[in-house]
């Protein structure tokens, strides 16, 4: 059986280029949605767009870690949605690293100096014997565990019951039983996460158990001099409550990657809050290289009719 | 036989608390400098200032790892000098790590981008697969290179012929023979270890054999996309062939954090150099619990007779 592929990407050329030299076997290229494409691979926004005209649809491989756009229960769920995995945990330890060294080493300060041409030499801080917290510790969050590690650090873990990465010295967990936690549960483990602190970072993927879990209760719980880290989704952070942790300054700074509504708007608070640091969307840049290995590892599976890697369950949404 | 200590350092008070902890047998403190004081622990230069009315002194441990005061042929060496190492490393390290990232990851320029409401998600780049070459693999380097690996870049080491760190992919040496290197051998094995690399972190001391080794030729042979960072000592650096460099943008940035004269003199054309970052001396912060926890281990090993820990070679110079 021949198989059509559609690439839906600003880098199509560079991923057909990657996926020609593994040299699949039955596979096309196709130009546009047709009605016998059968395969896309591509970034969320242009493939939800296309998600109608492509009635032959049979495994969507995605370009980005975040399917959110294809969970929407009124959408189509009559094929195979694969996401990535491994390719960004490292880039994102990086980014989580560098604004924590940033911080402890005073980076924006010493510039600062520079600017008034001051001889600064106050002394910096270090991330050794530094505790983070991660909510969640995914694929993503056991690379920053590990790197945590690496630099010294303490290591908590926030999830909702599993304790894969060995890199996490306490885990803590909203319920002792396997049912659904009740908010009070939720709360109590969260204080006693937060409690002790010196960095909070979200991990944590948009989903109805996470939306908001950032809120004036867990920010209180942080000490006053700790940093709050998101390469998560911007939904899990209640973003009121955290413009006013940090206009009433009940913790040292913010780091922002990801926001509720991106592009952030031009009028939206976060641009002049105190001491927050914003990036937009770019703690896990995709690289082509990565993604194409993914796609060619899963094209081999989805020809012989296995399973493949990655795979969404539409329901859990991830 | 008592042995009084006489500490040199504004920590003074937070020393002999550390100190009186471990419970030292047959030590006294001093208060100032006296004929009888046979110990010293201090800070190069209130400790060179006092070296004359010090005519017991038997040991004296540096709270620094740079001893160059005492280094002159001129000073009297009838005593025991020992220096910190290991302690720095990992600070040091940090360092490094931190600059590094924040030029791959765009950290001064997303900041900017905020200061302008400007959603600038261009693509950042990542230290895996990045080259970085280090003049100098001694305890500190060894460090660097550690955490250069975990973030899976490759490293090149440039030494004088040892080649004690495992986690050199590649050691650069400017002789074949034990004998002392030409400077044209020297000048042929600089160029080779400089070429293609992302990253050079000079890392050296100041001895004669150090002093301009960053000239002209090694910027020269650095590709121009190279960031140079010095956490060594300022006279391993041409200043006048570095400013050059940047200005010609025959490199893409450097990062000093220490100099030929410090404090760096107001009218230094460093401060406005660009590309140009500058620290004050402050990669490695002395800690006191570290600096306490040699001089006890070393004055255990002085009341025994034993050889102590980091002593310095007058004639070599480390």
């Amino acid at each position: 059986m021949r198989h059509k592929l559609l690439i839906l990407s600003p880098d199509r050329d560079k991923y057909r280029a990657l996926i020609e030299e593994a040299r699949l076997v039955d596979l096309e290229f196709a130009d546009d949605s047709a009605s016998d494409v059968d395969i896309v691979l591509g970034e969320p926004k242009p493939t939800f767009a296309a998600l109608d005209s492509l009635p032959a649809l049979g495994w969507l491989q995605s370009i980005w870690a975040g399917v959110e756009p294809f969970l929407d229960p009124a959408s189509r769920r009559d094929y195979i949605l694969t996401s990535v995995r491994g390719v960004f945990g490292g880039l994102i330890s990086e980014y989580v690293i560098g604004y924590l060294l940033a911080h402890e080493r005073k980076i924006f300060q010493r510039l600062e100096a520079q600017k008034n041409k001051t001889w600064e030499d106050s002394d910096t801080g270090t991330l050794r014997g530094k505790t983070i917290g991660l909510l969640g510790v995914g694929s993503i969050g056991a690379e920053i565990a590990e790197a945590a590690k690496f630099f010294g650090m303490t290591v908590r873990g926030y999830t909702m019951g599993s304790e894969t990465s060995k890199h996490v010295d306490k885990y803590f967990h909203p319920l002792d039983s396997d049912s659904s936690p009740s908010k009070q549960q939720q709360a109590a483990a969260l204080q006693s996460f937060a409690s002790e602190l010196d960095y909070l970072v979200s991990v944590l993927p948009n989903t109805m158990a996470t939306r908001k879990i950032v809120g004036a209760d867990l920010l209180n719980a942080l000490p006053s001099h700790a940093l709050f880290i998101n390469v998560g989704r911007g939904q899990a952070v209640d973003e009121s409550a955290l413009i006013e942790a940090l206009n009433q300054n009940k913790i040292a700074g913010a780091v922002l990657d990801v926001f509720e509504q991106e592009p952030l708007p031009a009028e939206h608070p976060f641009w002049t809050t105190p001491n927050l640091l914003m990036t937009f969307h770019t703690a896990g840049p995709s690289f082509a290289e990565d993604i194409a290995k993914i796609f060619i590892e899963n094209y081999r599976l989805f020809v012989e009719g296995k399973p493949l890697k990655y795979r969404v369950d539409f329901e859990r949404g991830y």
